[in-house]
């Protein structure tokens, strides 16, 4: 029986590079679907965006569950609605921040995130803390490129991405670097044959919503999903869902 | 001059109780006022229901701000659209949990929240680390009374929270008591008195509201207000405002 | 094509039980081959059991590599040669430990481990803290059966399993279970059936080496490995390995 | 009724400065009066200083008691006598290094303390270890000028103060700046007009004397002081205070 | 060349107990010397007693390096004046508190208190994190016995003791036990035996005060003292001690 | 009665310098032998080094008990194998990392770690995080020359440790200086001299064995050693040990 997981993106513009690089994930045992939300902003950047697109995620992460989805990926590393929606159903429910934080603790005694905009390093901070890897966190770097402008000029969005990173390497002590956009998607090996290059060794670069897949598909396969302990079943449109 | 602050409750219904516990609290140079939102949920007893409660919460709040209010205070304790309330306005925004948490660890070593219902606990968990005061949390404790049944039987009420503050000062080791719902206002004398006739010591008891309203004044008094490295102003309504 | 994850067992006996419950993982692009080593303890239940099982693993995992296998699993929950294995291959190397312990931490709050035998909580306790998760950690409960009899008496093995858990869940706390040994292979389901039946919700009962075969095979598809900023390349038997 | 706050300086020598700009705070509720040592250092520049001073301030804060006082405040950020103080009397006890750091905490992810001189830095590190704000704080500068020369040269002591905070602010990521020296009152808003001009943005300077006073009057509203589970009530000259 | 330690007695009281208990630490090449302070609390039960104390007691350790002394320990489990102690002299002065729960923090994975009184408990809790072990206490427990009635009856002391370390370690999970005053000295190996008994497992019981004396010698052998960077040198007496 | 401390070297050479500086330390009661492995690395730069290092190490220390030993000391700042070797003997057994990194701790708010390969630096981090230190890290430097080539040249090796323990004190904030290899032995004097010279006060420099050797002999007059609790006897070679 193939897995099927759900990627909602929490705004309304649709990157097709995402599509793209999604589907290079899929198997024969695989099965991924994407959708947007309608009402919401166009990206986010910010608390307050991410607020917005949260009501009509949990609408789709809803959806999804009823549709037979396994797991539901959430599209933005801010982890918009993860934890609402994880009180709304019972299938699995990832975010790409929480699951590439993890990961990087795993992989390296520190990291570094890099990320759109230096207005965004707060969130990381704030989501480092929420998922208890403060500790791990060497810097939050960022390219001073907003999220609708990423597609403008891809070789100067990738030479940022690799000249931040190698920073982090170099002046913050980063282990691990860990994109901190979901647009990136597609970028990382790039990113870690350039860092290989200037450094001599390997360093994993982490490019969050593949990774999150994969893993959303490793926890189907293993049979768990968060504990309704800590997300205890909710209302939803009048519906208990218990 | 006097200070205005104003308290905006994130859920459809009034509750006439918390007024009147407010108004006692207005001095000659303390002006309150109260709002509730016309959107939302009619309680908070979730990460769901807080999704829903924080736009419209937003929207009060941006409404303060350009109505001349001096500070706003969110009158629900899981403090939903604290930090994107915090990039939207320039005045400061408090929460009662987060103004609670840190005065709580100021008064003693530890400290124990009772509230509703035993599934609010988890959020209490989450609230802390993101306030990093986990060490000092000793436990969580629920009266097991919905939101909207607490004034249905005050007598109940009163002795339920009585009965788990008792607990959790001789049982988890609390030093101070933290009410975990702003529903409880105006009862935290009545704990006090009962905890002092039972264990012969002054335990402080810490009704949420009053407390965050008059830090809210003392935060405008000393000319202090959110930092914008940590919550860059954002756009709302398409209007930029920096 | 497919991925290849070799599952390295540290002590010298076989237990069929493993094999059977990996092989229901394999998939049409998911190979799995088992290895114990030859030299070293018939089961681990002490850091010196740990000790002594290392040389002869590390041989095996450098092993799997010269043969062309792309991730490998250490079936052993303490984790042994885990670091030393990092240093001297390319390909991702995962201790079911580590990945447990922190996917409990996505999965809910805090957690349980259920292992074996009370000695081996101090070493779980270690292994906490090593990984940065002893906030999460609300016990290490012991069924008191050792490893090599754990085959013996199978419904005696699950029912003192269940218990722990469920006392686990009600007396600590634990919102998610941790089986602490990888000889529990297969028997996550029966006790998360016995705390639905017992609690009334959804609490999840991680199986250490299935989750980490697949979390591996995330890793593989996800183009990552440990970081050699973390694991510098080291020598083995004479031959430079970068 | 109207609040009193006494403020009580352990040092033997009074800054008239401090007088004036505590005045400012007083309201039409909130009387204000404040006493200094006799016996004790002339400023408080060590841990050293800190011991000779506390003995005859915690006579002072007992003596303000009797004398009807309604909340005291230490006016020194090294919040000497702080804890035995709170063992003395039932009114509440403020230091304004702990009201400090806990409203920096608050007001931002992380936060910088600017102090007189580069000796005291250890001092504040043991004191946020001590509050458990440790993980927020950025750095600690000086400007490198004794507590008793802090008069002699108005123009300077602003100039250092706004060059070590932007400093804080560009190069160790200070989202809110603490003032490490109740000797800088009156001058935050200079600093705070100085680093919006350089950065575009507002960022909170905190003024702790006048703060803490105003928090001070808060809890005496609220209704709170500090837990005599944490300070148990102390014989002082003789007299049982419980 | 022998080691000269003096151990100072922040109190006013003489417990010849101790003398003889230290004597025996005495060796050809370990001077021992003792002495009380003249001006301060009969015993210390409070952060009250403790500011008392200080005073005399740094004179007495300042003496002590002017009388050619090696190193000071502290004769009190709360460490009193320690850390101005250390800015006076050059020589390394010592508090049983900091070195036992270090020393406990080597010997097991969580170690628990044993104390005079229950209102000691926040001073143990506050000197804990402030030594960066919180992690590590597992309880704080008293025997509710007054310091100055220790010596009225030896055998309900050691009986007491003894009693509330097994609860420490069946209850509590504590690996070690920490004897909290200085008054018990020369009981643990009576205890020790008594939980070996108990348990059939070896549990180290810390005495603080022959523990600090002899790791004060071992500081004068291996040539390290306090640093200067964290205990700047300063003036006492008029006399500027660098 | 002399207290018999065995320093057992987990390499294949013989260091005669270490010899040297550790008979130095030899009291009329304090008597040390020496004895390296026989079969593992001839020097240890990485975990795999230490895996390697660890069987006959611990074959070497219960020799020692059985020989009537009453303290071991494992000489290499990696401490390998002294989790495993405490659970084979009852004397205590002491690794210098987790000394020197407790020791550390106590004399000042920071320290750094000076050793001999950058690629170490992760293995001090992990240390660091297992013993509870991890805050009080401010850096890892490394001097770039390989163990085995220590003694080439003395004058390089004494002015590299100078250089970047001046460089840890100025541009990282350490308070204190551990020296990172035990082959640094005899060396702590000359560069504390020249940390005195260039910033005029004193800053303690840790030499990790010569103090755990003290430090072991403190104990053993201490009578304590690591608990069963954390380290459960275990059978070595057929033989029960409890």
């Amino acid at each position: 029986m193939s897995i099927h997981v759900r990627v909602v993106t929490p705004v309304t513009t649709c990157d097709p590079l995402t599509l793209d690089s999604l589907q290079r994930l899929a198997r024969s045992d695989l099965v991924l679907t994407t959708v947007e939300i309608e009402k919401g902003p166009p990206s986010i950047e910010s608390e307050y965006d991410e607020a917005l697109a949260v009501p009509d995620t949990l609408r789709r992460i809803v959806e999804a569950e009823r549709q037979g989805v396994h797991a539901v990926v959430i599209d933005c590393m801010g982890d918009p609605g993860l934890r609402a929606a994880r009180e709304l159903v019972s299938i699995p429910v990832l975010g790409p921040a929480e699951v590439s934080l993890h990961t990087a603790a795993m992989l390296g005694e520190g990291f570094s995130i890099v990320t759109v905009l230096e207005k965004l390093r707060p969130l990381f901070v704030r989501m480092a803390r929420m998922y208890g890897v403060t500790e791990r966190v060497k810097s939050v770097r960022s390219i001073n490129i907003p999220v609708l402008e990423l597609s403008n000029n891809p070789s100067i969005l990738t030479k940022s991405l690799c000249d931040e990173s190698l920073r982090a390497v170099r002046d913050d002590g980063a282990a691990v670097i860990v994109l901190g956009c979901t647009g990136f998607v597609g970028l990382a090996d790039a990113i870690s044959a350039f860092l290989r290059a200037e450094t001599g060794i390997r360093i994993p670069v982490i490019d969050p919503l593949p990774l999150t897949v994969l893993t959303a598909a490793a926890w189907v396969g293993a049979g768990i999903s968060q504990s309704q302990c800590s997300y205890r079943p909710e209302v939803f449109n009048g519906v208990e869902r218990v």
